[in-house]
């Protein structure tokens, strides 16, 4: 029978429905992308990108030269831009903000055809580092209230480009979808006196039917009313609400770094190369230090294309339970 | 200049960069279906789908006999079902609902090739008519609070059948997107004492740059801060918050249908067979007559992946202004 379910923090409901994966819907396959001739993240291509803002390099290299194994460059395409100083625009009952931002692509390898799950332990743990220098970085700017960290993996998940990478893109505004999280976090936590996130936890450890993997500081479990089929959030276990304050604890990057590999790992190892997306949610730069909101990783396998349906009423109908997924993710643990 | 700008209705922001239109990314095009052997909606085929609910054909035809021209049939993979008593459940901080609704297929035409924008005026008015015939009928009962009509054509666009159709589900539950839309035309209203979509009407015809086309009961414009390139709204010029009092009106249907087959011919016309959905939006059964919320109809075009960043925070990075996408479009009219 199918069911309903109500995602605690948000409110937003959505059906779980193992009926509808009878329907004759074509799978969505990753495609490798094609660069035209060739890839302007490779190793020689340096020059090919805006100059790099960051690079993990021998000491004594040059800016911009070969030797890099991780490099962050600004978007050659920005979605938003930092050289200009944003003003509002009221036209009659419509409002505008000048484009202020910062979108920034983390170039994670040289290797072109390189994949997290394929990728040392080290290397998924500098991509993290990345993340955090970035983070921190940006922080500074006063006029930036959020930034969101995520990856593009395959063209049906937005990727432009084959090669591993992922982006950020740092904002004036509070996205929405933070908005109304940190708006079902701040509800739950003056009803309860705790964070929703922590008691998520707690929960799932009473169910124990929809966690993958637990490590030290982190926990991998497919939430109660996902999206997506076998969409899975990463959270750390001790609440935390500031994503950039891990950079303090270098052990707590690598149990981060670890679970996410496997995570992805899991995936693949079920399903195959299928195109998919992570984004991390933290608290906005106004208020790091909370005890309501909770930061975490969420990641979404591409296997359905959102139909009128989602886009219309923002109810998903998901066809696999989080239990299911669950079960079938944890079988594949290497 | 990037520019953010602000939808008024649910105050959720989208980001306008046309820089973005420059990366290579590759675009979407619709894939014709191929069904295995047979499709369940041709002519001959009725014995394939649940007995029909609906459907329009000669007086003294017999049900499921081969005389439609519209067919109405239960969806074969239902997301929700109509026989059961749905029960709320509760488990520790997570809510559940049996899922209980309809979910309901309009098969359009018996030709399997048919598209909205090579029909018969009549045809699509007909298609209409069928969506608020199940529309008041479902209403009756009294356990529904929506129900979501909308389109999916091409794979794309979450189709799994070729076959010209649409579909509605009707759920015990108002969807998130309704309540946002519900809500802020209800703050519009208290500061205003008016309708925030009547006051958008006004705007538009004012700046008179995002309207596409006009009729005696309807407006067809492209809303000033969407979410995806050449996503365009349909909206009755007098104020009306229920879809389905317009069965009272068959002027106003045929003006809405033809509208409709406009819009669809123009991004035809423009941009090829593009994957799109259509979704109507309706004030919720327990409040139909009401004088902040407008009902109208949404089209988005398919022509990009949402990623990482749209599914992660809500903000939807467009790379073509509303402005230059209406006049785009007003070039095709035919």
């Amino acid at each position: 029978m199918p069911e309903y379910r109500k995602d605690p923090i948000t409110n937003r409901w959505v059906i779980i429905s193992s009926e509808r994966s009878n329907r004759p819907i074509q799978k969505i396959e990753r495609k490798e992308i094609s660069e035209e001739i060739f890839c302007p993240f490779d190793k020689g291509n340096e020059h090919l990108t805006p100059p790099e803002i960051l690079a993990f390099k021998p000491e004594n290299s040059k800016p911009n030269d070969e030797n890099w194994w991780i490099r962050v460059v600004p978007n050659k395409f920005p979605a938003v831009i930092p050289d200009i100083s944003p003003k509002f625009k009221k036209n009659g009952i419509y409002y505008s903000l000048d484009g202020y931002g910062y979108h920034e692509v983390i170039i994670e390898s040289q290797k072109h055809h390189h994949k997290i799950y394929n990728m040392s332990e080290k290397e998924v743990e500098e991509i993290i580092w990345a993340y955090l220098i970035r983070f921190n970085e940006i922080k500074k700017d006063k006029k930036i209230k959020y930034i969101q960290i995520f990856k593009n993996y395959g063209s049906d998940a937005g990727a432009s480009l084959e090669h591993p990478h992922s982006q950020l893109i740092a904002t004036p505004i509070i996205p929405i979808y933070i908005e109304e999280e940190l708006k079902g976090a701040k509800n739950f936590y003056s009803l309860k006196k705790k964070c929703i996130f922590c008691s998520i936890i707690e929960q799932e450890k009473i169910d124990n039917i929809r966690i993958i993997e637990e490590n030290e500081h982190f926990i991998a479990f497919e939430p109660f009313a996902p999206r997506f089929p076998y969409e899975t959030w990463i959270i750390p276990k001790e609440h935390s609400s500031d994503f950039g304050i891990l950079r303090k604890f270098p052990e707590k990057v690598k149990s981060f770094a670890e679970i996410l590999q496997h995570t992805v790992y899991n995936l693949y190892s079920l399903l195959g190369d299928i195109p998919y997306n992570y984004m991390i949610h933290t608290s906005p730069f106004d208020n790091l230090n909370n005890n309501f909101y909770h930061w975490h990783l969420e990641l979404i396998p591409r296997l359905t294309h959102a139909a009128g349906f989602e886009w219309g009423s923002g109810f998903f109908i998901n066809s696999i339970s989080p239990e299911v997924a669950a079960k079938n993710l944890k079988k594949q643990r290497r």
